[in-house]
């Protein structure tokens, strides 16, 4: 079989199912790392990887990849997905007029979230996707995600895990440096982060175990003329070719500033949804994020010419969710 | 004024109303980083501390220092404060089955949860506590928070900031070597943080704008013995005497294995509630984290002789809120 | 003091706060049912009211007059109020595949629901609006409701009351035959429903201890047309003048098929919001509902003749809820 | 084959499948109401029955049949099923302090409930039971109840149903005339039922389209000792081998005052579970109400001697649900 090209212009826009096949089959890593794995691609990151990055460290500046949670986000409930609600449990006003029953003067607030696990930055976990009723490691999806959750490959196990080197490839900066935002529907192919690193320079090269974090300047646009349908509608993002990319890298993880990391519309003129997730999450166990905000860390690297730095971006440990709310941190 | 005296049996215990009011006067710092702080102690972390943190990174370890969040936690109703409600807004089972509606045999699922912000590991925000109706940095309470959320100090302010040298005071271990657990009830006192400082050696050395952990053990008696009434009821902790310590050591925040922080019962004889919090928080403007796991820590600290290592901490930034769950992780 | 106007003409648009005060004045109720009251206007049915109202069953036809709880509803977020989110807990695919745990083939499905308890059909409990700082019979707001929930006239109290009779005033069709809608900003007075009345006929009469609901087309128009603002933007309803009507037909509630109850935009040239709530709950004591869908009772009462019936509406007893969603149903 | 004993003493108790599905096999209702039906057993009642049940109201007397929604109550968390969680948006004390912003010194309440469908009082959905994979009518339960929720006999369909006849069977004061409480594990057989009814008199006799209402007397004992497991717990209910009477009384609906209407244990040496739902919901069609509040009523019945009232029981049209808390009334 010959490899799956990595130029769109190649994609037979009416097949997706052939197409999505070829990479699935080509860029699988099914018992890579053992039958009882959970964490795919994570396995990549080692302790050299970390301590490394740990050097990385400079200047001690902690920039946060994470949008805000809260009822001003993108969400429009598409599949019951809604915008983070916070509700206060006790507030100040009840303390300050004396209303808590509490002695000596003490009074509290505390509060409380109900929020899709999606709904801003996050990981997707590795039972977040199916290819044809199959999930990581060729696992039956009914086997590993119930209504009990995810049984097998839940968030909870890459608690201690998601912490490398971070690459910042800001792709919008290169390709368009006037406006430093690709325009919705752009698609991000291998060549364009092959060059993106070409131009950033030796700071950017990506190893294994690396967590690659591609910019789009989607959400610059967006804060300037409001969301409109960021959270599903189009944007620039990966390409379905690029999953060899993402094979071959042996990275750890990727995120993107946008809702859904791969270019949206697909690349299909028939019935299509997100493609390159069916490729990387069940058949590669690749993790990705979503939502992330890279406009300060974009503007940072920019300026410092220097694009890696120690990434922080463990998940919270919620026994057996798909996913998970993050802040993650550059700490460069 | 005379220093608060630092040893318990000082303290009158008949009047928590003087006790607190004392050392609240002792060690306010409203003002010290200007009228319009957000932050607290949180501003002696810099970037110089953080430099050094990141060279304390050896093995490459990252050691997650949070509990789980699922409904098989210990809170048990106490103010409307549950435990996590983990739901799946959608399913392996449906994409098994071919329920989903997706085209080329792409399946997914997604989950929600539901949960005070403090249910389980997580940072305390300066909002949390009021001292007779005021907040951290001398605002009004009602000025600070409200139905709409903590307007002024919301964790949200912190999402850069809680990145810093991390330093374990293994207390129940130094103190009780056999079995590595204060037994509840049981108020840490400030000669007993810098006996365990000696004790452990120069990597224990407490300095400006670092982040204690103290373990206590209780922690990993709840996990032998059942969860009882880990959430509220008796526990070893802080001594309020401590607050001293807490205030000349510049910490910029501290964190312990127990529902909360100080010893429980509080040092009184009459009502009392949480004196300690109502020092630090609004008073002092210190940074509390409660609910953490410090048991696989403390192991690998007490094996490798070293206690210090680079704490990544970064609260999600909920607006407005007045904590967050955290994934603290040791980066060692 | 004169009686307030009747006449919206009379009204000073630029005085909300004295027009208001002068009906709040003119038809405060407090202390009417003695100084512990729970219920307000409530307290007029009486067991006879229920036996006549039994009594006009003569059909057997039950009509439902609330609006569908799912996230399609009209709420778009403004002061946390969002659409219900219903989650399934355990569902049809996972029993079928048998990812249960069940003996002997026995299989569930379970749900869950967040909402904004005044998110769809509603009941307002007294404690749902203030005027300056005074709730219902006269007591302070901060001593009624704080993060507890309403500590004295919680929606549980009225769990055994809301079953009356019920009376539609279709002011819809009676004054715009064509449509049966009325436009939105169009003010509802006491010589509308009087006219309503009149032609409608006898079944109208409007008595002690009736709910009179008042259908004036709006939901019509959104299912044509669209929710669009229909939750808090222009809408018909009645005229804070209006408010003299509604104490002296001494009712016990009144609902409508609008988000508001009241006319919107208000009626003052100035900052104005809910004039017509402030006279009525903590004043009146008026038990109000809103977002009824009066839809198909319309229908029916029109093509009878006949628009009395026995109206059942007890709110779900949530201990200290302010509202309570309802499914009211006139049994005809 | 012979109809299924009615003698518990009968039961194989070693093979609940067998007991089962020769019970599910005689009792079945399915294509009785056609392919299409949403309804079972509800289709039962027609005008006729409502318009007697309406000449039953002699009093005026409304007695709520719903016990409370608070977090006091007696769920444990199995299968995620929890307490409802009541949270305040808006307070009492936020608008006496003029913390909300409005004019005219209007100040509001609001507030939120978290909740599983069947956490108090309620309606079981014709899709809350499977039997082999089936639901109600002989549909697929994966074809039924998804992750989108109950896709054909969601609960809405029955929103302007379930007003009827109620008869109240106390069956705890009748076979326990001293205590009024039938002892935890005690099965109601067929038998019982009868003499009950014979016992009470003439206007307990039940009818086509009726709903009846079991009152055990459980409830007034763990309001006298404690919740303890009344979630699931042993307790007094309906005996799988009253099934029959379930069946061929042609009744609409059935409530008792406990968790899970049927007996528990359940009356089998193995692992069994609910089979009685199994046998009743998937293949009858019959509604079942659980956790309903019967002391008052059962109070004012043994009183009057008259044990049959008009019953208001429409659920919430929430979309899709396969249950739905209610506050039921009987109208005497």
């Amino acid at each position: 079989m010959n490899a799956p090209s990595e130029n769109p212009a190649d994609l037979d826009r009416a097949n997706p199912e052939a197409e999505i096949a070829a990479r699935a089959e080509a860029f699988r890593n099914w018992g890579r790392w053992g039958g009882e794995d959970r964490l795919g691609t994570l396995n990549f990151i080692d302790a050299a990887v970390r301590v490394a990055a740990a050097g990385l460290v400079k200047t001690g500046r902690v920039v946060s990849l994470s949008q805000s949670f809260d009822m001003n986000g993108p969400q429009k409930g598409w599949r019951r997905r809604t915008n983070p609600v916070h509700l206060m449990m006790d507030t100040g006003t009840d303390a300050e007029r004396g209303a808590q029953g509490f002695p000596h003067g003490i009074g509290g607030a505390d509060d409380h979230i109900s929020m899709p696990l999606q709904c801003s930055t996050q990981w997707d976990g590795l039972g977040h996707i199916f290819d044809h009723g199959h999930a990581w490691n060729g696992r039956r999806a009914g086997d590993v995600v119930t209504s009990d959750g995810d049984l097998v490959t839940g968030i909870e196990h890459a608690a201690s895990v998601i912490v490398s080197r971070g690459v910042l490839l800001d792709v919008g900066r290169h390709l368009r440096p006037d406006t430093g935002e690709l325009e919705d529907g752009y698609a991000i192919t291998a060549a364009d982060l092959d060059a993106t690193i070409e131009a950033q320079g030796v700071s950017s090269l990506v190893g294994r175990g690396d967590i690659v974090v591609v910019r789009t300047g989607q959400l610059a646009r967006t804060r300037r003329d409001g969301w409109g349908d960021y959270a599903g509608g189009p944007a620039p993002g990966l390409s379905l070719t690029s999953a060899g990319w993402l094979h071959r890298s042996e990275i750890a993880a990727i995120a993107t500033d946008t809702w859904g990391f791969e270019v949206r519309p697909n690349e299909f003129d028939v019935a299509a949804f997100q493609p390159l997730h069916q490729v990387v999450i069940p058949n590669m166990g690749l993790t990705i994020g979503e939502l992330w905000d890279l406009e300060e860390l974009g503007a940072v690297c920019a300026e410092s010419g220097t694009y890696e730095f120690l990434l922080s971006a463990a998940p919270l440990p919620i026994t057996g969710a798909v996913g998970s709310p993050i802040n993650p941190v550059a700490i460069l």
